[in-house]
C-alpha cells in the first residue's frame, strides 16, 4: 500500500494511550517514528495490563508497533541536547506531558523552533496548553465524566455510563494525527513552524451530537435514553431468545415492513401512525416489539427482517466480528514478533489506499527501550561508538 | 489562527454525519469546502431533529458550517459533467455513498483521476469499498452493535449499551480528515492521485483497547464491567448524596490517601493490600467506598479528595462543562447566523494552533442548497448567467 507519510520523521515522546496511539497511526501510514523513553524502564504503558501469556503488555505492543526505540533520561542536560539535535533533523515532535513539562526540559516548542524553523510540534494533553484546567491531570475516565459524555450514555433508570474503551484517548489521538498531517503540509508550504495544541476534552466535545447542540441552542440537558435514538422510533436494541438485535426503521416504509414481519398491523394503531407518534408513545411500542423478538433467536430474526429489507444487526462480541470474512478481507488483525521472539496480534491499518490493505511487517514490533540507540545516535547524529558507550555509562541513554 | 488547509479546495458530496463532520473539520482548518447537494431539498440531514425554535436542524447547521452550497442533480449527465469540471479544479473529492454509487454517476475515482491526475479522493462508508459486507448499509448504531463496542459497554447485570453519541460517525469523520490531509501531502509531493477508503467499522475497531487485544491474543471475550477499569482498582464511579463522582487511584500511594480521607485503614486489610488484591476483591471494596461517598455531596467529596491529591472528577452534564470558564477560554461554543437570520450555536474548533483559538465567523453559516451556485459555476467554471439560468430551468442545479 502507498505510504503517504514516507519521508516524515517523528520524535514520539509520549506515554499511556493518546500520544502512543497517535504515533502508531503516523507509523502505519509511513512515517519514521522514533519512540523516546527513559532508559531501562521505558514508558509506563509497558507495565499496563492486560499482558499476554509471555508477560508482554498487549497495549504497549499494539501502540508501539512500527516504531524505533531511543532511550533518553530527559532530566539530564546531555539528553536534552541530544533531543534537540534529533529535533533539528526531524519533521515532527509529538509529546503528551502535562503542559510546562517540555519547557522544564528545554525542549519546548519555542526552543525547538529556534533550531528547526519548520518543526511541527504537536502537544496532546487532557485539557490543552492553556485555560483554567490546563494543569489538571486527566485520564480518559475523568474526561468522559467531565465532558458530559458519561451523563448522556446509558439507560434512563441506570447510572451514567463509561464507553467501553478509552474513547477520549482514541479520539484525541486521531485528531493529533490529523493535526500533524496538516502541520507538515503547512510547514512544507510556508516554511513555518507550527504548534498544534490537541486537548482530549476539546476533541471529545466536538463528537457529542445533539447532547451538545440541544444544550447550547435550547438549554436542554439531554437525558440518557439507552440504546434508542431520541428522534426516530423504533431505532433501538431488542432482546431476543438468545441475545440482542438492533432494529433500525427510519420511516413508515420500513416500519410497515417490520409490522408485516411481526404479523401485527401496528401502523393502523393511532399511537404508531407516524414517526412523531411513535416517538411520543415509545414506551408502549417497545414492549410490543420485545414480546415478539423474545420468541425467536437473533439469527432467525435477522433472516426474517433482512428478507423484508428492515435494517437490523446483531449485537455481537468482538470475536464474532473479527471471525467474519469481512474483517479478514480488510486485514483488521495483524501480527508482529517482539524482540524476545513472542508473537503479538495487533489491530490492522484502518484506512485502505488505492484498494490495497496495508500489512504490518512481522518484524515491525514495538521496540525495547533504546533498541535503536546505535542506529539513531550513530547513524543520524554521527556519535561514535565510544561516545554512545560513555552516554550509557552515565545513564543518559 | 493559522489555517493550515488554506488553498485546499474540497468537493464535499456527503450526507448524514460521518462525511459532513469530516468536511466541517476541513473547513475549520482553512479548506474551501463546497457542499454539493441535490437541488431544493438538499441533503437528508437538513430534515433530522433536533430543530431549534426556528425549525432549523441543529445538526445540519453544525456540520454545514463554513461551507459553500452548490446544488447538482447528479442523476443528470449535465450535472455529472459539472461535477467533473469542478473536480478538475479541486484538490479533494469527499463522498460517503454506498460503494458503487459514484461510478453509476460517472464521478468515481478512476474517472476523476483521468481529468485530475493529482486528485485526493476520499470515500467514507460503513464497511469500506471492498469486502463481503461492503454493500450493506450501516448506521452508527449498526456499526456500534457489530463491532463489539456495545457488547463491551455497560454494566455486568445490564444490557449492552450504545455510546451516547454517534461515535462511529465521529471517529471515521476524524479519520477521514487525517486521510485527506495525508492525501494532499502525498499528491503535492509525488504528483499522484490517491483514493482513501475509510470504513466506519475498521476505524472503530482500532479504538477498542483491551476488548480487541484480549480477544485476538488470548481468546478472551471481555465482559461489561460498568464504569470501572478492569485492571486498576478502585478506578470507578461512586454514587454521592447528590450525584456521581469518579475516583481514580492508580497505586498504593493514592489508595492510601483515599483511605486517610475516608478515615478507614483499608490498606491494612489483607483483601486490599495492593492493586492485584483490590482487583480480585473489587466486589467487596466497592460497597465500602460507596457507603462513604453516599454520605456527602459531590462537591464536598471533590474538595476532600483534591486536598489529598486523589484524582477525581464529578460526572456532570454538558451544561456544567460548557459553563466552566475553561470551556470559554478554549472557545468551545461558537455562533453563526443562518441565511434566514436565525442564530445557531455550534461546537468550537478543537485544535488550537500557536496558542490561538479559532473563531468561526458569524457569517460562516451552513449554506442553503445552491446558495453559492453563481459564485462557483460562474466564477470558477466560467458559466454565463444565461447558462446558469438554463440549468436551473432544467432542474440540473
Amino acid at each position: 500500500m502507498i505510504k503517504p507519510l514516507n519521508g516524515v520523521r517523528v520524535i514520539d515522546f509520549t506515554s499511556t494511550i493518546s500520544g502512543p496511539f497517535c504515533g502508531a497511526l503516523l507509523a502505519d501510514y509511513g512515517a519514521e517514528v522514533i519512540k523516546v523513553e527513559r532508559p531501562v524502564l521505558g514508558e509506563d504503558c509497558r507495565r499496563f495490563p492486560p499482558f499476554n501469556k509471555e508477560g508482554i503488555s498487549i497495549g504497549f505492543a499494539t501502540m508501539g508497533r512500527q516504531k524505533k526505540g531511543l532511550s533518553l533520561a530527559l532530566a539530564e542536560p546531555e539528553a536534552q541536547e541530544l533531543f534537540r539535535q534529533l529535533a533539528a533533523k526531524s519533521d515532527v515532535v509529538l509529546e503528551n506531558f502535562t503542559p510546562g513539562t517540555m519547557k522544564r526540559w528545554n525542549i519546548d516548542f519555542e526552543t525547538i523552533k529556534k533550531i528547526n524553523p519548520k518543526i511541527v510540534y504537536c502537544s496532546i494533553s487532557a485539557f490543552g496548553q492553556f485555560g483554567t484546567l490546563s494543569q489538571m491531570p486527566g485520564y480518559d475516565g475523568v474526561i468522559q465524566a467531565l465532558s458530559g459524555m458519561m451523563y448522556a450514555t446509558g439507560f434512563p433508570d441506570g447510572p451514567p455510563t463509561r464507553t467501553g474503551s478509552a474513547m477520549a484517548d482514541y479520539v484525541s489521538g486521531t485528531y493529533g494525527a490529523f493535526a500533524i498531517a496538516m502541520g507538515v503540509l503547512h510547514a512544507r508550504t510556508t516554511g513555518e513552524a507550527v504548534h498544534m495544541d490537541v486537548s482530549m476534552l476539546d476533541c471529545l466535545l466536538t463528537t457529542m451530537d445533539s447532547v451538545f447542540s440541544n444544550w447550547v441552542n435550547e438549554g436542554i440537558i439531554q437525558q440518557r435514553v439507552g440504546n434508542r435514538l431520541q428522534y426516530v422510533t423504533p431505532f433501538d436494541s431488542f432482546q431476543t431468545q438468545d441475545g440482542w438485535i438492533i432494529i433500525a426503521t427510519a420511516n413508515n416504509n420500513t416500519f410497515g415492513s417490520l409490522c408485516n414481519a411481526m404479523g401485527q398491523p401496528l401502523l393502523e394503531d393511532s399511537r404508531f401512525i407516524d414517526n412523531a407518534h411513535r416517538c411520543k408513545n415509545e414506551k408502549e411500542l417497545k414492549p410490543i416489539i420485545t414480546a415478539w423478538t423474545k420468541q425467536y433467536t437473533t439469527k432467525h430474526l435477522l433472516d426474517l427482517l433482512q428478507k423484508v429489507s428492515v435494517p437490523c444487526a446483531p449485537i455481537q462480541h468482538i470475536g464474532e466480528m473479527l471471525e467474519h470474512p469481512h474483517a479478514k478481507e480488510r486485514g483488521m488483525v495483524q501480527e508482529v514478533v517482539q524482540p524476545n521472539g513472542m508473537r503479538v496480534k495487533v489491530p490492522g491499518v484502518a484506512i485502505k489506499i488505492n484498494g490495497e490493505v496495508a500489512t504490518i511487517p512481522e518484524t515491525a514490533n514495538a521496540p525495547d527501550p533504546g533498541q535503536h540507540n546505535r542506529e539513531i545516535l550513530g547513524g543520524l547524529l554521527g556519535l561514535s561508538d565510544e561516545q554512545i558507550i560513555a552516554l550509557e555509562g552515565k545513564g543518559v541513554i
